[in-house]
């Protein structure tokens, strides 16, 4: 079956993403569209700016057949483990085809670059130390490494610069993925549209993320309407009139700042994210900032950037440890948990239900059968890291409903939660 | 010297303390007076409604010559460690009289009972366990214990029933502590004028602190100013003013949630006040409550009070453990921390200094000095001890200046603390 593959955050869903599926459709012609979504928390380390309830309903508006739940430890962290989750979420659903947005479109740099990345020799390895060591952040060090080992090899290193951006180098890793799980998915790109992810400007209709958001904090309604398809500016502004959205990172902001000045600094070595000291600069800029914007640019420096201090954030307020995430980057995710799907998507589940190895959860309060399955040797699981990988999902939802303005929202009803049955 | 001994919260300072103040020098005629002080965070478990400065100006403004911080790892515990901490204190400062409010003013029974109680024998210790195996909480089932050992003993019981209330248990206790460690400190106690401790009702001059406290919620400050000194008053004005106050556990409400949706149980182990499953009566209730009002209630049983659930919850968000607190009542306060004092308290001070076998802190910033000093045998103080202790008390400032609603007070500045100089 003809089946597209899409990674996406949708914080929130705008203009670039429906552009975005409509490319991929142009150039796939698939019967049935896979969405692989995060939950509560998004890769740059921030809370989703709606409930995963109201992505899920605008990506079934939007044309999605079928979306799924990028479990919270692959969510969470860099562009490598972030990839790797999603890849192996699609490849278990049979996906034939991915498009990603880029900002080269350059697939065939990408792809040659993801083969020498995934040699990972020894030579390259060297490399990418001697950059981490003179304090250069991870894609920065990687970029430097990858551009003199191509010049080593004879080829030809200015592919490397034109990969620079924050689409591509997720392309990188997508494409890396593939190749590591000997996925037969074949990914193709497209052109990213409208502006960078970090550019503020909105004086377009494809403003970028970040520039929306900011609309958002705002509260400029008007605006938002021009940037947003009118599905989706129906369903954030629904959750905003109940007081249900919407989030962000400041919401947090004195409970982040509480836990820092609280911990212990040993409470943080087990942190994934946490190593070369970042606790310790952490802990500093803990106790001499009394809000967020003025604490991170205490903790920024060129090797610790901005999106890799707020994902460690998040990851020591949730206590995630660096062990779930090795074990969870070796054997991947451990269920496929479905936030919503149409009919299309419901039927095509059905037929490849048997081919599916680990569990697939509908609803949460079904986890200690399905954990007794594994036990029972049912699925192709492990039943300790099932547990963990499930149990970061539902602390992740109870921290981001407290948060929620909506009072008496408890734990974010994660057991109450109900796949949408919409555009039948 | 005639040295009055006070034990303070002044949470806020109110017409009663003065009061008190009043009746208290009449009694004891005193040239000194010393006020022991709880700091950032009081005795019931809440947040001091002001800062501790706030309190050491309304302090010394109704005619208190010196006061003390009572350490944090002190001021948080039940009634036994908090008297225990403050009578040390007293003594070390060569106190000759303690004046204690008490809602029976029967010193004699208080007496006759701290001396049952200082026995501590087998069968009073196994009437106490048997009435908390019945699920009585700890004031009750002693109360309950200690009517069937008179009983037996041929005593009256009808005394017991005497001093139940919250002035008197403390009294108890302070009596105990002067007996525990031979001090010569002579008690009187005095009657308590007003309303309930818990009683809201706020139609006279005297109002119960926690009426006081709920009139300030409600900012009904032409009703505050007759039931608090001008002095209180203005000092209080002036740091509402300046954004500075009023603190309640309120404030903390998200803070205290989230730490406890997060903590796993095993980081609950090592906590004072955990024990007999409140940790997980308590993660339960983080979870189905978003509001502080309803955790409580959802907590609460015969056994576990509010204000033990309040002091646990702080224990709990500052990671303050058993072992310290047992070190602590095992070798008492390892420091004392000056607060403020006039000229007259500032004299005293001089004159008995080399009397006091533990050191004196006036700048929190000299603790390197003194903790060398204490580990070349020049106190007689414990090295590992006096920096658990004084790091609770910095660490419970860094908690408590985030929820100011002033900006930028980072860590409450703990380190520019500055002794008054007033009233020469």
């Amino acid at each position: 079956m003809r089946t597209l593959g899409l990674i996406v955050e949708y914080n929130p869903f705008h203009n670039g993403h429906l552009y975005h599926i409509k490319k991929a459709v142009e150039m796939t012609k698939p019967e049935i569209i896979i969405g692989v979504m995060s939950g509560n928390f998004v890769q740059r380390g921030e809370p989703s700016i709606c409930r995963k309830q109201t992505k899920v309903r605008s990506s079934l508006d939007s044309g999605l057949d079928l979306i799924i739940e990028l479990p919270f430890v692959f969510a969470i962290q860099d562009a490598g483990g972030f990839a790797s989750g999603s890849i192996t979420i699609l490849e278990k659903l049979k996906t034939m085809f991915l498009v990603f947005g880029s900002e080269s479109n350059d697939i065939e740099s990408l792809e040659s670059i993801s083969a020498v990345l995934n040699e990972s020799s020894d030579e390259y390895n060297s490399l990418l130390k001697k950059y981490l060591k003179e304090g250069l952040s991870f894609p920065n060090a990687r970029k430097e490494a990858l551009k003199e080992y191509l010049k080593r090899k004879n080829k030809n290193p200015d592919i490397v610069d034109k990969i620079a951006l924050s689409n591509d180098i997720l392309g990188l890793e997508y494409l890396k993925s593939i190749k590591k799980i000997h996925s037969s998915i074949r990914a193709f790109s497209i052109k990213r549209i409208g502006k960078g992810y970090h550019d503020l400007d909105d004086d377009s209709t494809y403003s970028s993320a970040t520039a929306i958001r900011e609309i958002i904090k705002k509260r400029e309604f008007e605006k938002l309407k021009k940037l947003i398809p009118l599905f989706s500016y129906k369903n954030l502004i629904e959750d905003i009139k109940k007081n249900e959205g919407p989030i962000f990172l400041e919401n947090l902001e004195k409970t982040i700042i509480s836990i820092l000045r609280m911990n212990n600094l040993k409470d943080f070595e087990e942190i994934y994210g946490i190593n070369e000291g970042l606790h310790v600069r952490m802990k500093r800029a803990a106790k001499t900032s009394s809000d967020l914007e003025n604490f991170l640019q205490t903790v920024k420096t060129r090797r610790f950037t901005l999106t890799r201090i707020k994902r460690t954030l998040i990851s020591s307020i949730l206590k995630l440890d660096k062990n779930t995430i090795d074990e969870s980057n070796l054997y991947g995710p451990q269920y496929i948990r479905i936030l919503g799907f149409n009919e299309k998507g419901r039927n095509y589940l059905a037929t490849i239900k048997k081919k599916i190895d680990i569990p697939m959860i509908t609803n949460i309060s079904d986890w200690p059968g399905i954990y007794r399955k594994i036990l029972n040797n049912k699925y192709n699981a492990r039943p300790e890291l099932f547990k963990k990988q499930l149990f970061y999902d539902i602390k992740s939802t109870e921290l981001y409903a407290l948060f929620n303005l909506k009072k008496n929202l408890v734990s974010g009803n994660e057991f109450k939660y109900n796949v949408d049955y919409r555009r039948n």
